[in-house]
């Protein structure tokens, strides 16, 4: 277990922008406002979307499209560093109108409407880096 | 995109009340309390739930009914102003015993029990107006 | 309407344990740092999991078992005192690799990958006691 403290940055309250790619365009806010580590949510509704399931045995994503409008039903997440660069790390649940519920990992997703409640995490650096027993980018103490 | 900053107001730890409407009472706390911004969760239960769908094409939201138990596995939400009067947006999902989930904009929803974290976000207002191109009252700037 | 004031504590961001069980690493990190309130997020996979779903008439949790890998794709929960320890409630929605959702009440679960973004609130003791409308341990004022 890695436990680190941090102190509370930034609050951001935004409208992702209609059209943009919402993984891509959170990146970007963090990048631009230069915020190494945070926790957020977003609620919004979206065109269509890529979700991702982790494959626990072979270590790779199956990765499913949901080619229709959605509501954002829930979508939390955290911001890290990968490399030295913010990485996002976004989960979802996508509802339709008939009934149907999607959920998993965000890999992408087209956004039509979307707002994004972020707190920035301030102290030591969270990386992430390979972890061999699980195959995933995890966060690790410097 | 708007990116609005915001500061840390007050956090509130609320028991919900058994029997009332879970939208109108989070509206009601903002009001009493002169709460602008916020963001927060909700985990509980409901006796029955409305969840809407908004129509990305004839902009509409299209409501369903649960017309059962459920507990509430997710509800996450904003308040920000509309014609100045503190607004609640809220997205939900739900489930039933029997493996049944439904999740989307949480329209209402009768308390059966329920523990809602609201941290407050102070700064500058943040208003809805219409936007014409998502036909959704949306954050702008002042 | 129980509505505590709160103060913002400590912010932990957190690797939980691969093979571990979430909800007793989560009260662990509570019980060690003496956080006697909290709310947190966690997103990441599980390897099996265990979901309730509360019976509001029999006053009873009927617990379904999800026996194999899954997406953690929305956890949120509180910390409050039960009988004066820390006493984690967590919700959640799982999803595998073939569109399945479950959600419900978090009972216990397999950690593969979790990341916990907690935040601690400090302040007057958040109890929970014996509720005999709901049959639930809620929270009450000292």
């Amino acid at each position: 277990m890695l436990i680190q403290d941090a102190c509370l940055g930034r609050s951001l309250l935004v409208r992702l922008d209609h059209g943009s790619e919402i993984v891509s365009q959170i990146t970007e806010i963090a990048g631009e406002k230069q915020i190494e580590a945070a926790t957020f949510n977003v609620i919004g509704a979206l065109s269509r979307a890529d979700l991702g399931c982790y494959d626990q045995a072979s270590h790779k994503y199956h990765v499913s499209a949901v080619e229709e409008p959605v509501e954002l039903a829930s979508c939390s997440g955290n911001i890290s560093l990968l490399k030295g660069q913010p990485f996002v790390h976004a989960h979802a649940v996508l509802a339709n109108g008939r009934g149907l519920v999607w959920a998993g990992h965000l890999v992408r997703g087209s956004i039509f409407a979307a707002e994004l409640c972020l707190q920035e995490l301030k102290g030591k650096k969270l990386n992430r880096t390979l972890d061999s027993i699980t195959g995933l980018n995890l966060w690790t103490s410097e």
